[in-house]
């Protein structure tokens, strides 16, 4: 299954907490459209956020995060890893 | 030791033999500064790259992807993660 890494920008009050009820929430909404949230890291300071998934498509990504609540700002297909 | 997320941009002819060469360079160069690159992802289309790395400062990261021929422009301290 491709690998996606979306991000979010300039988000407010982003804590621990927050983060971790955020991806909760993509949990719950992923299976409906066979995504699959892996892993999520953020920087507090900028409200920055990198989500990775495996995911059919990128338009799958932006389904789950906006009907979670939080749609991302931009969304790669990062086919290239290392 | 925190984790930092950096991001390149518009990378030209970005290939899985540019990244992994690339990743091989950083790992050349970190160990001076105390870094370590964990994981990259890339998108050859828009040339995009995110990479992972464990290190003591944002400025010992943005070092070593000097030395090796590819600074970062971004460099985002991911001080959550899930």
């Amino acid at each position: 299954m491709p690998l996606y890494m979306d991000v979010h920008t300039k988000i407010k009050d982003l804590t621990q907490e927050k983060l971790a009820e955020d991806h909760r929430k993509d949990l719950e909404y992923e299976q409906a459209e066979g995504v699959h949230f892996k892993e999520a890291w953020a920087d507090p300071e900028t409200g920055t956020c990198f989500c990775l998934s495996e995911a059919p498509d990128q338009d799958a990504v932006r389904r789950v995060h906006r009907r979670a609540g939080h749609p991302a700002n931009e969304v790669y297909p990062v086919t290239l890893h290392v």
